[in-house]
């Protein structure tokens, strides 16, 4: 992450103001609030904004006149049965704005979330950072054998290096392309008074997809809540899943009720289908199993064993 | 509008509370914070917390690192720029909630945007107060003869009187036969332990549509200033205009520079169709002009005339 | 049920019309294409048109140029893969389009679901029909003691009669009284040409929620299969529930492989939260397994335990 | 657009099957159906599938047991009245399906409308064909010097050849290292037995942003209408603009009362803000008008002016 002394100045500044409010408040997300937390080689994620706390869930949940929180461990249980029960719209009150930097290949399996507000960084309008994702040596990892959305073991070595070669060589000659088609650098410099220089919205096509941008995210609890499920799960690419691990840690920090029964009843628990329910019933009473007669599949009868910590 | 002696002392104790935030604060919106303000008979709709002031969509325009607001008449520039030209995301990045007591005909017209996070006082779980919409003698209005979704001349006398007679003693019957069935009244009291009473999923049903609900609605600017254009506009039923006006108001509040924006380019403007714009351009020209032949309806020429201040 | 005969002609006069296409075409679905299915006294569902089949979920998942679909086997395994992995967008590709007649209070709830299109029937412009739901004597339930959303036992005897009663009478008090506010009947007849008429937007709130509205509901197949899921699950309300059940049977009619996987992966199917799968695995590996000790609940010890078909 | 034989024929076989069906059917719109729409150098544009027609407006909003159209030019006049009116949900009752294939800079610009359903060619799965987009000569635009969004003349000579020599080399460079790093080609074939390959979902991140993707992209008439009115605008960018075009005229052909409608109310009208329209009514007042006293910028009166065909 390499911020300018300008914008270390400024998020600083930020930082250094406080003003009273009537809102509902959270000191533990007050205390990271505009702080980048550098994430990749150049990204991150930062706080900007945030509604509600776990009292707003109640509240809502209430329709309450005021706050609506009683004691403790009745928030707590409440918002566990909500949870639970899968009542969402509660957890829809409460909203949090992040200012993101990510790689280009990121940003469009991100986009894909539709229930989000966004403002990116235009290239149409301005002219991208020389920065660009290169990924540390021990995740650059061949294709996988058995699942083809999925990475297998590290490269190694020639192979390694070459890769690695690949992609600085290549994101450094294209951006050094781009700049000379706008003939103009990043800091608005123009290059060769001689020349007009490429629109700037034809000229981004020569950037590589690891090139970095940036915007501002919006996003409801419950929603959040759903793209963290799915983004800071073992399935997702590494490269999205160090962002939704660090979003999921502002979360706990927002809303620790909540997070807490989000961990107990989504991202720990497991959905058996109704095959595998038969499956379970039938261990439960000693019978004996057979994947096939269940109805499972070997893949689907080998990930229930994995669940259950039974050998399969 | 009848709040209980509980439901005021909960609302002063949060107006009483007040922490340090380095979140944008807004302290003419503070103001009013968690304030009914009253609308219609038993009616209100409150501010309960906000996210964002003008700023926030400049620094979102700019995707900035710091305040991302610059001397104020650049950010006034900037938003007018931004509204003109309908680049609307900027504006998604403010959010506000609002607590709102409407009757049900009122709720039902409101729910049909879908871009608000919605939480209502459920009368599945629990039971509705007995309160219910009888229009100001002023409000009774005819259908209008020339728009069938309008009002017309408002009744007088005899008609007058015996509305106002039916809505309220049809009200209070039904409602009355809502707590007999429940064999409950508001305060939960039993009223005949010999009876089991109905499910309250199902005496509900028994209910007029002038009974009120509450619920909790949050939504961005953006869609909230759509909802506005909507609902604040002379051709919607005054029983939700009343409510827009007055969020309309809190919107002047909250983001000072926006609505006027708002102001200046929405709703004080006006869309003229192809056909419309040919005509402006022959009455500029000297030209005669006919409705016909531009390809205007007689009442879109009668339209035309009203926004130009023409005799039609 | 009740339609004229002039509805019943038209839908005759739809279903009599045939003409050829390219598109995906589904013979199950179109055989019963029009035709309300009738539900509770006076609703129906009927489907008005579909767009795409269980192969338009494997084109698009393929994202193929022509039909995309391989060997039944083929495609069956893939739609039960994207099920499974919850892989929803190639379920968003097919498209279905209802009218629905249901008690306003059943619309109320259905409409909380904010990812479809509808168009309903407008009180404001046109009179409502004389039509209210009457709950056959079986669905009297009382309220449940344990469950504050849901129902106990059947009412019976006196208590019962009392309350078929009450909804009959005040349907039809509030309904004549709304004609009288009119002063005009559903079919546009005038009643006493010495007054004027309240306004359609006002006499509507004279009525009760067991009302029956209709309107026009589309939806893609993803956000449906939400829908039932929720709507056609047991704690849903048995008027909603009826409604579900019918829209469930015509997805088997128009999809019956993405049905499979839906009834085997998720109707079928049951979450297990991390303090349940922690007790599943004590329970398989023999060791005496306690609710509290594994963070469970009362109240979620015999959920789990009903799912097992274990005694609690 | 380069389709493979095997593509074709696929194509060519959807186009020769013929079902009858119940279903709403637009033979102008069927006659082009699966067929590619050239685009750019190697883009389509397809029409997939589609529900509804004119008539299905109309049914929706009369909320009809039949068809619900009566004669063209009523239906016609209720079409034109629900557009200027916008009242929009009676046009998200018709559904059109689309298969696009388009440089990854036009799908970013693209994705950012979010009402609508999407399936994308996944390069984490797949491997990418080995297509750019080279823009035509006469579309190698200058950066506007007044508009930072904009084009300015078009580049010329040496200028110009060198930007098509850096973008044509650059993707292919940037292409040709990414098999080397799959150790794949597109056709599947293993480069090197003695190297792994690198992660399709690592490896993608080497291509620039001319690269092609495609995508099955579904939305309603009324979103449609809202895109194509920003797509198809002036002000958009020509690569995305040649695509909203295309799709406009599938439009004409499904729906063309609906079409003359958008022509005549939205596409080619205008909007005037509070200060445009007092500044219309003064000349038409045949008063002296002057942009600062009416509250109009310089730029906004020129834009007036533009609109009115007057000299400013």
């Amino acid at each position: 992450m390499s911020l300018t002394p300008e914008q270390r100045a400024e998020i600083e500044a930020q930082r250094g103001a406080s003003q009273p409010t009537r809102r509902a408040t959270v000191a533990a997300l007050e205390e990271i609030l505009f702080q980048p937390i550098p994430l990749l080689d150049h990204g991150f994620v930062r706080v900007i904004d945030y509604m509600g706390d776990d009292g707003a869930v109640v509240q809502a949940a209430r329709v309450s006149y005021g706050k609506g929180t009683k004691r403790v461990s009745e928030d707590r249980g409440l918002i566990r049965y909500l949870m639970r029960h899968r009542h969402t719209t509660p957890f829809e009150m409460c909203e949090i704005k992040y200012h993101v930097k990510l790689p280009i290949f990121v940003a469009r399996q991100w986009i894909r979330h539709r229930t989000a507000n966004v403002n990116e960084y235009s290239a149409r309008y301005s002219i991208l950072d020389r920065e660009f994702y290169i990924p540390a040596p021990e995740q650059l990892a061949a294709q996988s054998a058995s699942n083809r959305q999925g990475r297998g073991a590290v490269l190694e070595g020639a192979e390694a290096q070459r890769v690695l070669q690949i992609l600085r060589e290549d994101a450094e000659l294209t951006y050094g392309h781009y700049e000379e088609m706008l003939n103009e650098d990043a800091q608005g410099n123009v290059l060769d008074p001689a020349r007009s220089g490429l629109a700037r919205e034809l000229a981004r096509m020569n950037l590589t997809l690891n090139t970095y941008t940036q915007w501002y995210w919006k996003i409801d609890l419950h929603n959040l809540l759903h793209f963290l499920r799915l983004r800071a799960d073992a399935h997702a690419q590494y490269e999205i899943r160090v962002y939704a691990d660090a979003m999921l840690d502002s979360v706990r920090r927002w809303v620790p009720l909540t997070y807490e029964a989000f961990a107990d009843y989504r991202t720990g628990g497991v959905h058996l289908s109704a095959a595998a329910l038969v499956a379970v019933k039938r261990m439960l009473a000693g019978e004996p199993v057979d994947a096939g007669e269940c109805g499972l599949s070997a893949r689907e009868w080998r990930e229930l064993m994995r669940v259950l910590d039974r050998d399969g």
